[in-house]
């Protein structure tokens, strides 16, 4: 059993099923408003997935071998059905349903960067598709091992890529790209730093998965989007590598870092990047706050924002959300024990609550707290104090543990996340939310869609949606198909970006035309065609089916 | 005559010549270090100049006057010659001597968007090579009209393209390529709002060369550089048009904007872009600090910029940048006026003096100032006041005016930058100084050489270099290569990048494949080939020469 083994649970997210901890008044609310009839629908047992025999060739196989050594090349069952999904709501679908058909023939373990080219080679050699492997927590069909039209297809899994190299008087860290979350934090807080990059995937998701797809962390308004922290990367290609300079600030050219940033696997590997870093904090506050409406908050949020006085951290649930939240928050939890009166009291009954948070020196977090709650009482907030900021913090990776239960209990859930200005984002808000309700009632599964802002910018911010059914039995793919491409037109539609951290994986490609133009899409196969002749990096991903 | 021909003097810089105002004490010094022979060496007059038959055939005329009407179809003389070259010291010394050989065969202007499409496809038909221009005001052969096997080449003369439009609520406008900086914050300060965008070319540059070339402003450590307020891009290319979604963030793959952004006109025509705006500072504050020296200014300068305190001007001059700027100083400035010998007692005789300042909202200004404050006195600053901070607002576009001055007294003058992380800031800094000094000093004109940081970034800084020496008469172009290439390398060694604002032009790309790599190199001819398959888009600009 690799190292990687360790990590996440074969059909859903975390090391084991942690099992629902939902109140029975919040499932009582599902079951009314969703329309379940009770039906428990548990994941099959490991032993009994399907799986197809390793189409690796004894060819392929030697070629493998000799570049990484036989230990370290895995067509183990558990091994395969392992790799052979992210963590996409169709994903866990298919594995709990015991479905493994797409499964790689083999999952290789590359030493270090060396390793990872000369795999390359090989595979460009035996024509084996290459899609490389961190943490495996895309929710967009980023890691699905697809055939695409070769012998075999291969996991690259990159987690032996673990070094560490930081420049101190720079606050800069050269990071490898299977180190997870985590890991990284660990080696760097030893010393004092941080990278400040905490997704909901933190736990598993890795450095190279993060510069791949372009991640954002919940703390990213303050500490900056991933490819805002990506000063230079390595990338291992079918063609060769690639080094962009790790310049603070440059004019020379286009900037091939960010063909690289974002590339999702379909380029090459990367191998390593240099991040920024910063100091550990010494102190974090984080709070609540209400507001009278998704709109009024959205409009504080922007105010702070284009001040610049804006958090580390800054979310705001819709009202939906913040319904949501408080009907499946466990029971005595802080959020349940706000004061409802007083926020009817203040006009915010049915209202929004938002987290904020502040992370640095002490100093440096009371002066920026004083600017950032001076506007956002002038833009009509209630604050909730430190409470509802502690309980956010205890759970903020819980998302993905909770989708699991939920689907034990019949329920669809699915997130989509897109961006926009801020003239658009009530308009584009209520556009989507329309689009997945219509798009679910028409299937007689009536959704619950609530959204929340989690990014912001000068000039607009993230939108981050969260919607539940009941699930169509046995008809689970071809519903959620159905919500998503609903979805991702009202976004295109409304001006929005297809997506705004979860990248473009195999769930987005067909709208890549949408999002970047045809022409665009040209210019990112010329670049491809350059780098991956052969066609073997990941395949299926990033860029949408050639037309015939 | 067209609009574009009232802003630059023919044969150097501003509207007309200024002459020099350097006090006497200041020229002897340079005669003395420079070995200066007193020679007076003026350029020639403009009916002197040497130009070619224009080339444009017929047919090819024809071609150009369909799209846009005979009266945008310039060929005079005057027109040529004004497009002829950009703003280099070898463009400046090809002019002065009345050299415009590589003139374009024609200055054709568009109306808009649709006619810059229009006229590359035009010009694919009819072979003819596609310079886009808009200030004219490349230090590094950015705008030089190379035909490169190509039948003729046209200046595309992008002034038309003016619109402005503002979303005051996202705090974003889309801006037409062709406005110069102060139309754009004219436009934009009627609106109360500011792009904060000031290069020293401000007074000419446009909107599209600061997108196409990566610019950067005086003021960017505090409001970005250009490639920072970027949010999206319009280009028209041989191949159609690209248009990039303005999405405040996005994990869409790749970011074609960033392959857009700094593409210097070899893949296309950037129309137009839409950048972040600032509401326009109620309050602005630049004062003059010094440092006993310029490694421990730097020092402070890292330590403002770490602490999230950096003002929204930084600007730090090394010991010989501080005696040559006091030296030329117009007599009775404020420079002048700075008590030597109470800098002589707190131990900064012979160090170095800095210009910081703060822009926004009167409380947000005094506020940062005095976080600045606080840092720079503890890292050994002494504050010099307002004067100096008032002097330099007041002369910060002079260089190339001055530049102009001193090529009449027989001064070669040249500048370029780098940036590099701060480990390797000082060791850089040493190695160009030694590099030009070694140069120039070899060919018996011994150099001086002067140098400032003037962008902080929390992992490194800029280093903008000014050097000075005797001009070899009839030699000026082979002396300014030897110096020129001897900075490149000395860059390149010690891990710098090749420009950091001034761009690659013509004149840096020997250096792209040390800079990206060869295979980077590839993957941006890849690009090219996609969007410009005739190659007719600023021929000899970006990318090195293809290897035989």
């Amino acid at each position: 059993m690799s190292a990687g083994d360790r990590r996440m649970r074969w059909d859903g997210w975390g090391e084991r099923p942690r099992g629902s901890s939902f109140p029975e008044s919040g499932l009582r609310m599902l079951g009314a408003e969703l329309g379940l009839s009770g039906r428990h629908t548990p994941s099959v047992a490991l032993e009994d997935v399907g799986l197809a025999q390793s189409r690796l060739t004894d060819a392929a196989r030697a070629a493998l071998v000799d570049v990484v050594g036989a230990r370290r090349v895995d067509d183990s069952r558990e091994a395969r059905i392992r790799r052979s999904a992210g963590r996409s709501y169709p994903d866990l679908i298919r594995l709990r349903s015991g479905d493994a058909a797409v499964a790689p023939d083999a999952v290789v373990s590359p030493a270090d960067h060396d390793e990872v080219a000369e795999l390359l080679e090989a595979c460009a050699d035996q024509r084996i598709a290459v899609v490389p492997f961190g943490g495996g927590t895309s929710v967009v069909g980023g890691v699905e091992p697809l055939h695409d039209g070769f012998d075999s297809v291969i996991a690259l899994d990159l987690r032996r890529l673990d070094s560490v190299a930081v420049d101190h008087r720079s606050l800069t860290a050269t990071l490898g790209a299977g180190l997870t979350g985590p890991q990284a934090e660990a080696r760097l807080q030893s010393r004092g730093l941080t990278l400040g990059h905490f997704p909901q995937s933190y736990e598993f998701a890795t450095i190279g998965g993060y510069v791949a797809t372009r991640s954002a962390g919940q703390a990213s308004t303050g500490y900056g989007r991933m490819d805002e922290l990506v000063v230079g990367v390595r990338a291992s290609t079918p063609a060769g590598d690639i080094e962009t300079k790790a310049a603070p600030g440059t004019a020379a050219g286009p900037q091939l870092r960010e063909l690289l940033v974002g590339s999702e696997g379909v380029l090459g590997v990367i191998t390593e990047a240099t991040l920024k870093v910063r100091p550990l904090p010494s102190e974090r506050r984080y709070e609540g706050w209400s507001f009278a409406s998704f709109a009024a908050g959205a409009d504080a949020f922007r105010a702070i924002e284009q001040s610049h006085a804006a958090p580390d951290v800054a979310r705001l649930s819709d009202e939906q959300e913040t319904r949501l939240a408080m009907a499946l928050a466990s029971s005595g939890s802080a959020t349940e024990r706000i004061g409802k009166a007083y926020l009817k009291l203040r006009g915010h009954e049915g209202g929004c609550i938002a987290i904020v948070g502040w992370e640095g020196e002490v100093d440096d977090v009371e002066r920026r707290r004083s600017v950032t709650r001076t506007i956002l009482r002038e833009n009509g907030g209630v604050s909730l104090g430190s409470r509802p900021g502690q309980s956010w913090l205890r759970s903020r990776y819980e998302g993905p543990y909770q989708r699991d239960a939920l689907l034990d209990h019949d329920v669809m859930v699915e997130t989509l996340e897109t961006s926009t200005n801020w003239t658009d984002l009530m308009m584009l808000w209520g556009r989507v939310g329309d689009a997945l309700r219509v798009a679910l009632g028409e299937r007689g599964t009536p959704a619950l869609v609530g959204a929340h802002i989690s990014h912001l910018y000068p000039n607009g911010a993230s939108l981050y949606f969260t919607f539940l059914a009941r699930r169509e039995s046995g008809a689970e793919i071809e519903q959620w198909r159905a919500a998503k491409a609903a979805a991702c037109d009202a976004i295109i539609a409304a001006g929005g970006t297809i997506t705004h951290h979860h990248a473009i994986g195999r769930d987005h490609a067909p709208w890549m035309p949408d999002e970047v133009g045809e022409l665009g899409v040209e210019v990112l196969r010329a670049a491809k065609r350059r780098l991956d002749p052969a066609g073997i990096m990941n395949p299926g991903k990033l860029l949408p089916d050639e037309e015939g």
